[in-house]
């Protein structure tokens, strides 16, 4: 992409509204527009990442064997009646009336409506089991939206149902997605830590938060610190074989946010050593919870023993657009954003010091083109702005790579690469840079 | 995709509620679950026809320099206000407040949004064209949602906005739209006219509808017979150059739908044997408004000549949900529907006639694993079901291709290929099968 061709507003102040380094970054780098508390226009260059990252999601749930669907956002009140949920949701739920004056709401989560597919179609345990996502935005009327995209009122989330005919088969889904989640974090550079989580309103009573850890996290957590690095499973995990033995070496280990957490348990579990106290930012949240909606809605099979069953049921999230946010608070320094290779908007900036220059457009517009067949995605700064302004641009927007084109360096043949995140620089022939950069995206393993 | 893991829950029974072909086949071709009039589940069949109407209508707005963005579903009502259409949109918009008392709405389209964008950070000339659109889920409170996801109220929509300097400028940008949306519907298989068109509450006087011909059309449709076989211009045309000789190619020939038609005009320019009446679908639809939105709210950049300019604009629409059933509408037949290579949701169905067969599932398995290799991305229906029951539901399901794999075949080494258009059928080895099909991929030029 030219940057001239680009829309990429980017502001010169930071508002004072942003209170977090994501907000502030988020505003400033054009990636975000507020139309209404916690309501967002995704700007080009935000709407990339988060495309991004719900690929890497779409991906892993995939791998795991979930498969995709859609459900709309709009929701008819009576699923939530049956469930028992549509009082109990309060304010946060954002109710409608249509023209005929039937009652609608703007899902906020998805158990009912996807019951309601389930019981309507599935009828015999031969069918199960099942395991079913979207990829959909969501609406929690929250009373005070803050920290930009990390609790906005419309946000995209990642949520997937398992339907099974027992609560151990349920506990084998559950394990997919919990395996599953740790290598979607890591595919984002994240350090992802599952804690035992409260089910809140979902229900049921096994349950895992995921957080990744941020001096600006919104809850505090304390764990064993071995957990913080510990490595994700890998993209190699075969999601048919038995995962509980990979599920236990993380779940034996203390970890819970503070409304979880018991002073005495850690303090006997955790060697003082090992005892890590932090603040954590949650991006995804797995629960099981049997037959809670399944009871409630009806949603049964016929079991291999001629009986009918209640469905044993989990639901699975991830914060799609929150994680946007949260990637940033995790990966960022004084001059801005810091990209991990997965889920940058470009691979690579190129920087052109003196545009209308003939040697420099030449070899900016050759790194472009080669870079593009070479599948990295540059971002040409091709404006006649001066160098400092194109300097503090792209430490602001974060890409991985930077080339800098200059008259001056193209007198000795060289360009100047910089690497946004070690800020370690080195001068290089233009192909030489082409294949360096190239060379850093050959390898995308977690 | 193994049948056995899909959610794919077909129907016998053909619903009486659905009038015509479309909405018949998605109902039992497990592609869509209605929750309330109008508004619908996409089950994974149908999410992924519309996942790759999507993915050519974004690659062929790109192609054409659009940038993409996001916008929220929900919107305040006061930028409504702004362009006066808060009230002129009635019952059609679906009203919302929130929990603290502020109006908001349900997008039924994007102008005054994209317009609040753009008067925040575009000061300048030098910054136009903007031309930016995104892919989002859209309401619209219709009286008589009908048809499935051909009249929905919940429904996915593409919508362009152009912003030019003067009207010659966004002409240009409208021009690059006509021809983009000649090519989109080209490459899903369609053969789209486009008709002047009345501009209704969009505004302005510069408009054209892209309709399909097909029987259930909603709109009578009056045109040269020309029109209907003209190629589209490629996806080589370079969208740098001036493009309105293409777009006068077809504006001179006569076409208008009911709403525009001069019954006086349609004989003086167009030779009898060429006047064709037909019915038709809309599926696009762009305008070009000037300064409609621009002037009610302040959108205004520097010009040139240093005086403050009000941007001109246009609005440009797909709609994506609309497309999988007008899709279906062009292309069915008694046993189901024929999905145009390119939307397909799988490439090729694999039948194996006798699953547990030795024989059969082997080869089952490497013409399925090649396939999925070769890109093809097969469904192999590995139920143990009776042949019958196989070859209705992919005939239903409208996959391309087929390869029938029975133990009598397998005894001489070959399977059957069957051409689920021409229903044409060939005994290949099953290396040959898959060479046939794969090759049948190669070329998805328009």
């Amino acid at each position: 992409m030219r940057l001239s061709r680009y829309f990429l507003p980017l502001l010169k102040e930071t508002p004072a509204s942003a209170e977090i380094a994501s907000h502030r970054f988020m505003l400033r780098a054009g990636m975000v527009k507020q139309h209404s508390a916690g309501i967002y226009s995704w700007l080009p260059l935000g709407y990339k990442v988060m495309r991004k990252i719900e690929q890497i999601v779409r991906e892993e749930q995939n791998r795991a064997g979930a498969v995709e669907m859609l459900m709309p956002t709009i929701q008819p009140a009576e699923l939530w009646r049956e469930s028992d949920r549509y009082d109990d949701y309060g304010k946060e739920m954002l109710r409608i009336t249509d023209r005929s004056g039937r009652e609608l709401l703007y899902g906020p989560t998805n158990e009912e409506m996807l019951t309601d597919v389930f019981r309507t179609f599935v009828r015999s345990y031969k069918e199960l089991p099942q395991l079913l996502y979207h990829i959909q935005w969501k609406f929690r009327d929250e009373v005070r939206p803050r920290f930009g995209v990390m609790r906005g009122r419309e946000f995209l989330m990642k949520d997937a149902y398992s339907f099974d005919i027992d609560m151990d088969a349920a506990v084998v889904s559950y394990n997919k997605m919990f395996i599953a989640y740790l290598n979607t974090f890591a595919r984002m550079g994240l350090k992802a830590v599952p804690m035992r989580a409260d089910t809140g309103p979902i229900g049921g009573d096994l349950s895992h938060e995921f957080l990744i850890l941020a001096d600006t996290g919104e809850s505090e957590v304390f764990c064993h610190a071995d957990l913080v690095d510990m490595p994700a499973p890998g993209l190699d995990v075969d999601f048919e074989t038995d995962l509980q033995s990979l599920v236990d070496e993380r779940t034996s280990l203390y970890a819970r946010t503070d409304e979880m957490h018991d002073k005495a348990a850690f303090e006997a579990e955790v060697p003082e050593d090992k005892r890590l106290t932090a603040r954590g930012i949650e991006v995804g949240h797995i629960f099981c919870f049997g037959d809670k909606y399944s009871k409630s809605m009806g949603a049964k099979v016929m079991g291999p023993d001629g009986r009918e069953h209640f469905a044993q049921m989990g639901s699975y999230g991830v914060g799609v657009s929150r994680l946007v946010g949260g990637i940033i608070e995790a990966s960022h320094d004084e001059a801005g954003i810091i990209w991990p290779k997965s889920v940058a908007p470009f691979g690579a900036g190129i920087l052109n010091l003196r545009v209308g220059d003939e040697a420099c457009d030449k070899v900016c517009e050759d790194i472009y083109s080669k870079l593009g067949t070479a599948g990295i995605d540059p971002l040409y700064d091709d404006k006649p702005d001066r160098g400092g302004v194109k300097f503090s641009r792209m430490d602001l927007i974060g890409l991985p790579y930077q080339i800098i084109v200059g008259p001056r360096g193209l007198k000795d043949g060289i360009v100047e690469v910089k690497d946004r995140k070690t800020g370690e620089r080195q001068n290089l022939s233009p192909d030489a840079a082409v294949k360096f950069i190239t060379a850093q995206f050959a390898d995308m393993s977690i």
